[in-house]
C-alpha cells in the first residue's frame, strides 16, 4: 500500500507551482547534465559548456576586489590583524565594523535591518549620490536585493475594494519579478519596452498597460529596471520625469530596481531618488523603494548575498509592518554586510589600498565596456540577428529571426521557438544562454539573453559558436 | 496639501500588520533606547542593560570556534593560504570548498539549494546521526533555519475544500512560528505543553487541538520544537512515537524544529528522522521537514546565517515547487555555507586543529550545563517563581506569580501583566528579558524567558537583579 502524501500538487500552495525562473530553469538543468556527461567521458561536439545564463561575474572570470576580501578575512578572524601583509586601512575598516558587532563578533546577530555602521555608510553614499539627505531608518539590508524586493512586494498583497492587486513590470523583465509576483499571488501587468527605440520606456504604453490592468485589478506599484535587465538601456532624465509624473497621477508606488547603477557603460545614470527630489513638490514627497546590490557592479560578490532597499517616505504603520517582517527573518549575513560597507565606501585616494583597488576596479569596468561594444558589433553582423546598443548592465539581449519551419519543429516538441533554439544551441555548441521568453518579449519576436562577462577569448569563442550554429540552424529550417 | 500615501495601514498586506515578534519587540526597542540614554549621560538606577532577550551566543560571550573562523578567512581571501600560522587541515578544508565554487570564488553564486560539497557533508552528518541514508536532493540550505522554515510553511498556503489551512504549534512556542504564520495568513492551532510535567507533549492535548481547529480549518502540519524553545525540555523516544502516530492518523506533515540538537544538556536527543525510520512502515515513508542551524549549538554563528532543511519524501511536484521558490532567492551566503560545512564535519582526532577545537567546544558545553543548573536552582529559590529543569536549548522559562494589583496596574497601561513586569524589570534593573506572552502561555499563568548564556559573573548579577526587583515589585503590588 502506498502512503498518501500530505502535500500534493493538488493541495500545495498553487502560487508556488506557478513560479517560473528561466535564469535557473530547464536550460541550466540540461547544461548541468551535459557537464556531468562530459565528466563521465560522453562524447560531445564541444569540449565544455559555456555558461552565459546568469550574471555571475566571478564565475565568468571577474576577479574579486582584494580590499573587500581582506576586510572579510580579518572580520571573520581578527587574530589575523597582526598580519604584516595587510595594510592599515583594511585593519582600520575592520575595527570600525567590529566595534558595531556585539562583543566584536560577526557571529552575533545584527539589528534586523543591518548594523548601524553599515546603514550610516549607506546613508553617506546615497546622500552624496542624490544631493538629498537619506535616513538610516529607511535602509533595510537584505540577503541580496532579491530578498528585499520580495519584502517590499509583499506589502501589496491585499485586495482593494474586491479587486486583486497588480504590479506593473517591464517586458522584457528580470524574472525575479515575475517569479516573485507568482509566488505572492500578485497580478502581473506588463508594459512593453520599445525595442525599435533602444528599449525606451514610453509613457503611452504605461498608460495602456495601466488602463487594461485596471479593468479587473487594482494597480498598486510600478517596477522600473534601470539600467535595464536584460535590455541594457539607461533611462534619460526626461523619460524618468515622465515616469514619475505617470506614477503620481495614478498613485502608484515606484519600485526602482537600480542594481546595475555601477555597471554603466556609456550614459549618465540618474537615481529615481535624485530625479524626484529635483522635480520638487509634490513628487519629492512620493514614496519610493530603490534597490541596490553588491552582487553586480565592480564588487560583484553575488555569492555573499548583500544588498539593501531604501524605502523612503513610507507611512509610519507601513514601515512598522515591514520592520516586523524583517525582524522575523532575524538579520542578513554580517559578512555580507561587511561587503556592503566596502562597496559604499571603497578605498579613497591617499589610503594604502587605493592604488590596487582602483587598478582592479578600472580593469573590470574597461573589459565590460569592451565586451559591450564587441557584443553589439558581433550580434549585428550575424544575418537574422539585431541588437541594440548596451549602455548599462552586463547583458546582451539580441533579437533573432526564427524561420517558420523551426517554429513548427519547436511546437512539435512542446517548446517555445526560442526555447527550442537555445536548447539546440546548447546541445550543439555547449553555449548556455536564456531564451527571451524567460524575460518576456513582444509576441512573434524572439530573443536570447547572454551575459557579456566572459574573458575576451572565451567571449569570442562563444560568439563564433553562436554564429556557426545559427548558419546551420537556418540551413536546416529555412 | 499633504500627499496621499500609496500604501497605508488600510491597504497594506494585513497579514504583515499582524506580525508580532516578541524577541525583537517593544521591550528590546526600549532597551536600545535606554542604552542610548545611558550613552548620553542620563542617570539610571543601573550601569548598563543586560540583554537576555535573544539566544545570541557570541553577543553574550561565547567565543567563536577558531577552526570555523580560519576556514572563513581563507575562503574569503585565498591569498592567505601561505600563512604559516594556519594549519594544513584548515587549508585542506578550504581547498575542498573552493573547488566546488565556480572559479574558486565564494563570490560566485552557488546552486540555489547550496554547494554540492556542503550538501554532501550534510548527508554524511544526517546518515551518521540517523542510521538511515539521506539524499542531497532533499537538502535545502538557507539563510539560517528561519529562512527555510518560512519556505516550507509557504507550501501550506492553500484553502482546501473551502477551508483555510492551519498549522499546529506548541504553546509556549518560538515566535518565529506565530510571526511567520501571521505573515503567510496561515491559521495557528495551539496545543499546550504540560508545564506540570516538565513541559511534556501530551497526545490527548494534540487531539483536542486538532479537533477544535478542524471545525473551521484544514489542519495541514504539526510543528514540534525539540529541544523545546523557550521551554528547554527534550522529548522522550516514546513520546515521539506517539506524536508520529498522531500525525499519521490525521495526515499531518511533521515539521521538526531541531535547531537545539547540539545544545543538549542532560537527556538523549532523538531526531524525528531516526524515530520514524526505526518505527518502520508506514511511518518511515511519511513526509518530514527537519530544520538544523549553525546559529545555535557549539558554533552559534547566528550572524553568519546558515542552516538547512531536510525535506524528505516530498511528492515530486511539491519538491519542484519548493525548488523553484528557492531558485528565485538565488542562493544562501556562500560564506554561511562554509560555516555549515565546518559544523557538519568538525576537526577529527588526529587532525591539527582538533585539540584546540575540542577544548573550545567542551568549554562552551560545560558552561551551558553549569548555567542550566544555576538558573534552575536560582529561579526556584525566588518566592513566587517556579522553573522546570532545563534539559536542552539555551533558555530558562520560569513561571512567576503576579499579584492581582499588578495585573490591574498593567491593564491601566494597556499592557499584559507579564509585559508590565518585564518592562518594570528593564526600567529598574536594566535586565532585558522577554515576557511569556510573546511565546504564548496558559491563560492566567505568567512567565518570562531569559537566555542562560551570560558569563557566570554577569549571570549571577542578572539573577540577583531579578530577585531584588521581584521583592520590591511584590512589596509594591501585594
Amino acid at each position: 500500500m502506498k502512503l498518501e502524501k500530505c502535500i500534493t500538487e493538488k493541495n500545495v500552495n498553487q502560487n508556488m507551482l506557478n513560479i517560473q525562473y528561466a535564469v535557473r530553469g530547464p536550460i541550466l538543468d540540461r547544461a548541468v547534465q551535459i557537464e556531468r556527461e562530459i565528466e563521465k567521458g560522453v562524447k560531445k561536439p564541444f569540449e565544455r559548456v559555456v555558461r552565459a545564463n546568469i550574471g555571475d561575474c566571478h564565475a565568468l572570470g571577474q576577479p574579486p576586489i582584494t580590499f573587500i576580501r581582506q576586510v572579510l578575512a580579518l572580520a571573520a578572524c581578527p587574530a589575523l590583524m597582526s598580519s604584516p601583509d595587510i595594510t592599515d586601512d583594511v585593519k582600520g575598516r575592520v575595527r570600525q565594523i567590529l566595534e558595531d558587532c556585539t562583543k566584536g563578533s560577526v557571529g552575533s546577530y545584527s539589528p534586523s535591518n543591518g548594523l548601524n555602521v553599515v546603514r550610516q555608510r549607506v546613508v553617506q553614499y546615497l546622500t552624496a549620490r542624490d544631493g538629498v539627505a537619506a535616513s538610516p531608518d529607511d535602509i533595510y539590508l537584505g540577503s541580496g536585493a532579491s530578498d528585499v524586493i520580495k519584502a517590499v512586494l509583499s506589502l501589496f498583497v491585499q485586495d482593494i475594494d474586491g479587486k486583486p492587486p497588480a504590479v506593473m513590470i517591464p517586458i522584457p523583465q528580470y524574472p525575479l519579478f515575475s517569479g516573485t509576483l507568482s509566488e505572492l499571488g500578485l497580478r502581473q501587468a506588463n508594459y512593453y519596452l520599445d525595442e525599435e527605440h533602444d528599449w525606451a520606456l514610453q509613457v503611452q504604453e504605461l498608460e495602456r498597460s495601466w488602463r487594461e490592468a485596471s479593468q479587473d485589478s487594482h494597480v498598486r506599484a510600478l517596477v522600473v529596471i534601470n539600467p535595464g535587465n536584460p535590455t541594457g538601456q539607461v533611462l534619460t532624465r526626461g523619460n524618468m520625469e515622465d515616469i514619475v509624473n505617470f506614477a503620481y497621477e495614478h498613485q502608484l508606488f515606484i519600485m526602482a530596481d537600480e542594481v546595475y547603477q555601477e555597471n554603466i557603460i556609456s550614459k549618465p545614470f540618474h537615481s529615481f531618488k535624485k530625479v524626484m527630489h529635483e522635480m520638487g513638490a509634490p513628487y519629492s514627497s512620493m514614496e519610493l523603494a530603490s534597490f541596490v546590490t553588491c552582487s553586480k557592479g565592480w564588487a560583484a560578490e553575488c555569492g555573499l548575498r548583500a544588498g539593501f532597499v531604501e524605502a523612503a517616505r513610507l507611512q509610519r504603520g507601513v514601515r512598522a509592518a515591514l520592520t516586523a517582517a524583517r525582524a522575523v527573518a532575524q538579520c542578513p549575513s554580517v559578512l555580507g554586510q561587511c561587503v556592503l560597507d566596502c562597496v559604499m565606501k571603497p578605498p579613497a585616494p591617499g589610503e594604502a589600498s587605493y592604488p590596487q583597488f582602483i587598478r582592479e576596479k578600472k580593469a573590470t569596468q574597461r573589459t565590460l565596456t569592451e565586451r559591450a561594444s564587441t557584443a553589439y558589433r558581433e550580434f549585428n553582423s550575424i544575418p537574422g540577428y539585431s541588437c541594440n546598443t548596451i549602455d548599462g548592465s552586463m547583458f546582451a539581449f539580441p533579437r533573432v529571426e526564427l524561420p517558420e519551419r523551426a517554429q513548427l519543429a519547436a511546437a512539435e516538441l512542446g517548446l517555445k521557438p526560442d526555447e527550442f533554439y537555445c536548447l539546440r544551441l546548447l546541445e550543439e555548441t555547449g553555449v548556455c544562454v536564456v531564451p527571451g521568453s524567460g524575460f518576456g518579449q513582444l509576441p512573434g519576436s524572439f530573443h536570447l539573453r547572454t551575459t557579456i562577462l566572459h574573458p575576451p577569448d572565451e567571449f569570442q569563442h562563444m560568439m563564433d559558436s553562436i554564429r556557426r550554429f545559427h548558419t546551420t540552424f537556418l540551413n536546416r529550417y529555412s
